[in-house]
């Protein structure tokens, strides 16, 4: 966890998947959130990352935890399109809302993986109920490490109220 | 987590391996704790457990958590004999102090697994900073799950201070 | 291993990916051949059908065995076009020549998946160095018995020379 | 699997568990032989030779294979006394016939590890049904390897038959 805290900047989506409403980092204030940045063919993201948001999806109630993904292409840009990741979704049997990040006009990665000063994928964001960006993991972090940083944010939210 | 609370009652303990003062419950007030009950020739100890308490011993500082493992035979009781523990710990290079369960007098489970109703093994137990057993798990737990229930005891502790 | 041998029929590719040269099963003959037909958004392939893949390749030198993928897409067909395999084979990093099974004008199923009865994917199809088609597993099986039927193949081929 | 080939030495055992009979190399002229030798508080044979083993044991027809096991004690004696041995071949579901290696009366190393020039477990011995010692494995081979190694002995058996 950091400890000078900034306040988590709004996510650049093209459109979301498994989802028809317009998420943002605004409208969620008062939420724990995990946002998962993904490539659909990343074989970090398709062996640990999914698998461990899925598990986390399904073990944390709604009300205290909103786990969302976003596709962060920057490299095979022909490869991951809208079909390919829609498929994926499906095949992989994910059911949280996936946004796909907005390219670039100039470069070559995408507009929330900029803001966020993304190193690459997978990354996992962990954003409090004040809308402080509270994790940025760059690569693999253990079960055990997730669900107990998880675990601070949902208390904090709770202890809030 | 149990929702009634109760006093964890004290370890009765035969002998420590892996530590040479006499740990207590009572002596440990103030710390979270987390004790697995094993039996070094128990499959899903083996396989699940001991691999998890050596992954939460080396995750969390000592100040935070507090390891312990009780080797609570209930079968099979010649071939877990001391010497056979002691070697195991050595082998599967187990770091935190294990007591040795006192063998009952009369039955076939030794006294702290009574005294707790251990189903069997393993079993984990929490107990927080004021000595209340914050959840008992018959069976394998997911890490994501123990993280979460661990970093909840952990904040306690610390908000308490 | 099926009893009543028949001859395997020849595949029929669209275009091959790390690959310049037309592989046919005629001009194969006189080598033991595992096919491993795919899809690259199929779970199943791409945890076990894959890896097990890359590891036969790895293992067995390319005089004794040739190990060549087919990607028969049933399903999804926007989302697993050539962009998209040829990047997964670049991102999973699979050396062996992967063909793109030919689609059918009319129905769902490619053209080699439909001439050899293919159920479904991940499928390993096994071939003697007369031609015979020797095996045909749909589903996992273990890299035990993968290992012991490819070796039956491989010592086969030695003796009949 | 080695070039010069010498007869498989006899083994020499105190005490066979799982079986009755005294088992000996000679009266198993004719088999394929795999015989693993492990110690039951070695923490890689506990991890992958012990499953691996029942799978082979699972998957090959007696006919075809003779799984024995062979328990080499060379550290830790007091801990891995029959009775411990007898309740690890219970709990790990050990069904092939298991030797105790003769203690030597002299020196560390048991009586058939020395005979065989061991370097320590787990190791795999492989021998065919000339009585030839066709492979030494020291440490971990794949389930791919062990297969095409098992089928070549196998083969070698069928058609010399």
């Amino acid at each position: 966890m950091t400890t000078k805290l900034k306040k988590a900047p709004e996510l650049q989506v093209e459109k979301w998947l498994n989802n028809t409403d317009n998420i943002t980092i605004e409208s969620l204030q008062g939420q724990a959130i995990m946002i998962v940045a993904f490539q659909m063919l990343c074989l970090g993201c398709v062996q640990l990352l999914i698998p461990q948001a899925k598990k986390v999806y399904d073990m944390f109630p709604p009300n205290d935890l909103t786990v969302i993904g976003i596709h962060t292409v920057f490299e095979h840009h022909e490869a991951m399109k809208e079909p390919s990741l829609s498929a994926f979704l499906h095949e992989y049997n994910i059911k949280f809302p996936v946004a796909i990040d907005q390219p670039s006009e100039t470069g070559r990665l995408p507009k929330t993986m900029s803001t966020y000063n993304m190193q690459g994928t997978p990354t996992i964001l962990l954003i409090d109920h004040e809308g402080y960006l509270r994790a940025h993991h760059f690569g693999h972090i253990s079960d055990l490490q997730l669900g107990a940083e998880l675990a601070t944010l949902i208390i904090e939210k709770k202890d809030a109220r």
